[in-house]
């Protein structure tokens, strides 16, 4: 099964390819995959997203390791969680809780047995001293028990799920792709729960938006618009052109759905 | 046989990513090799050069997934095409109409059958639902015509081309690399055939280069000089300098070859 | 054993995919590894370094491919280095020096054979007309004295070393990361040894610096301080920020050390 990582290393490092290194030493035949190292660096919310979006898109079986650390060398406890169909390796801040709200979590484990570890670990890189290796032997067929004991109490986020209050749902946007699309972490099923499918606008720094494409170039206006992007999540968009950009937004804006006619 | 990735999803967002994840859910042996994912958004006609000047690198039997794609979710056809030595997925946008100036084309197949695809496609996103796992079933050895049925009527840009005109061969600049040199679409062939290796001069922005040079450190001051790149293709450059900061060249610029002497 | 790549040709460019397609043709079976494309253009001081801190996190056998090379298609030499445990091959440019300060070199190859070698190649790109092929034939099991003739003359760069004198330690900043972190050539082993594990203080600029932590976050205001970074370099950094921003620092910036109480 591979190997996914997911940093906030940039690509302009080694640090991505010293990873590698550490794991192809251990686990020389496992495939390791990027999925992206650019998460804004210490923004653990904008990981939470990126890994929601795509966990389930790799095959069953497959580690995810994770390295967005503000903690990197505190207290922080280095943590490898098991769900019915994946393994995740990471820190225990927060990371991981979109994911859990529709993965099956299994077992929760401290890493603490140092045996697992590179021989000399540094303060500052867990990713090279401790991650890859527990991920790379993990792999190679250790069991999950042999990394530490269980834990019970994982750190979870609830900042990131949206509030439904009885006329609104308020959410914010989670992420800027590289089209300038602001995408906003209310789903499909959000909305189409919340508002039995009725028309709905979306408020945003003071500027209401209606308009509603199902494909990206169906609006041939500059007119921003929304749409569900390819991962159900609600979309501020504005054909060949950057949303972000019109409208200056960024990430951490709030954003409200309200039904139509009842501004 | 390698699948081998360009797009213009950038390295910042997870696009990339979770089309390996797709991929290596069905075909987890293949390796996937990524060409580049920072093409301009949208700009087809780069996709077209870059995809040109690489593709013959790769073993035979390769097959090329492109996702530059304006016209996501429209009308417009996906397609595979088979040509003499490799296998092109991607949308029916023009972005062939360099590569098939060499390559023979044998079969080009309407992408329709769904069965191929992911269960959930989006209209947003087909490099995902639709590309991936073709390429991923295709690199299986699922026979082409399985995907869809033949079509004869695919796009091809004539604007890539150059024009020769009786004293002067007008091109145009396709693409700036890193390191700021300027590659036009004339190739080294072109300009052989068109002037009976005479000595030239370009014009560019009223501007008139007549410097030759070998390779790039031949040049010894900051002025900008012509050099056949890489791929044989007409460069502008500045040895250690950028050549589109110096003379604030852009894509699509105009280029204009003619005879020394006959200004 | 897998082959790894460091250039300085960037992520937008199709060049390193090129590189792998060349690789893939040779050598199918070989992994390709990316230890980073983002050096500073014809930055050897930087490579030099990158390649310092990240060699020895890879399986013994390895096989380094480095295409930072100011002087292509000059009379710079193309070498094939083999040390007791890996093998580098890339222009005899000094990129070797901080390398060699540690691995024991046992044969330097002059890459001259050009049955070797693409059968065009051009006078621009070695890393896919010389360097890929070779290393994937290597990597094949070539032996590399089929490569060309052995030499005894390997450009060094003694600049890359922090100068000793009675008083002080004088160094320079080699790199900034991602984080704006500023790492200095001064390792600890030489701190240790200089100043017998005494107490010191960092002056760049003008501007002293004294406080010292063990992890980024430990740290909690946001002054500058020193750390001994994940590659047991000195750097300097402000926790959650940019000590290149903060101090506009930048690379080749002087560092001196002193011991505390003399300034």
């Amino acid at each position: 099964m591979p190997i996914i990582l997911l940093t906030d290393f940039g690509n302009k490092d080694p640090y991505v390819g010293i990873i590698k290194g550490v794991i192809s030493k251990i686990a020389p035949q496992v495939s390791v995959l990027d999925l992206t190292h650019e998460i804004e660096p210490f923004n653990i919310d904008e990981a939470a997203f990126v890994l929601y979006q795509s966990y389930s898109y790799f095959p069953k079986g497959s580690i995810f390791l994770t390295a967005v650390d503000p903690g990197v060398g505190s207290a922080c406890r280095r943590v490898l969680v098991k769900t019915t169909n994946y393994f995740f390796i990471g820190p225990d801040n927060g990371y991981l809780s979109m994911v859990l709200t529709r993965e099956k979590m299994e077992h929760t484990i401290h890493l603490t047995h140092k045996s697992y570890f590179l021989k000399q670990t540094s303060s500052t890189f867990h990713g090279r001293d401790i991650f890859a290796p527990v991920a790379a032997q993990l792999a190679e067929g250790i069991d999950i028990h042999e990394f530490g004991s269980e834990l019970y109490d994982l750190d979870i986020r609830e900042a990131l799920i949206p509030k439904v209050k009885k006329k609104s749902i308020q959410g914010k946007i989670l992420s800027m792709d590289r089209f300038g699309n602001a995408i906003t972490n209310i789903s499909r099923e959000f909305v189409e729960k919340g508002f039995l499918k009725s028309k709905f606008f979306l408020s945003i720094k003071n500027k209401k938006i209606q308009k509603f494409s199902d494909y990206y170039s169906q609006s041939t206006s500059k007119a921003p618009f929304l749409i569900y992007g390819s991962s159900g999540f609600l979309e501020i968009a504005v054909n060949q052109g950057s949303a972000a950009k019109v409208l200056k937004l960024k990430k951490s804006d709030l954003v409200v759905l309200r039904k139509s006619g009842k501004p």
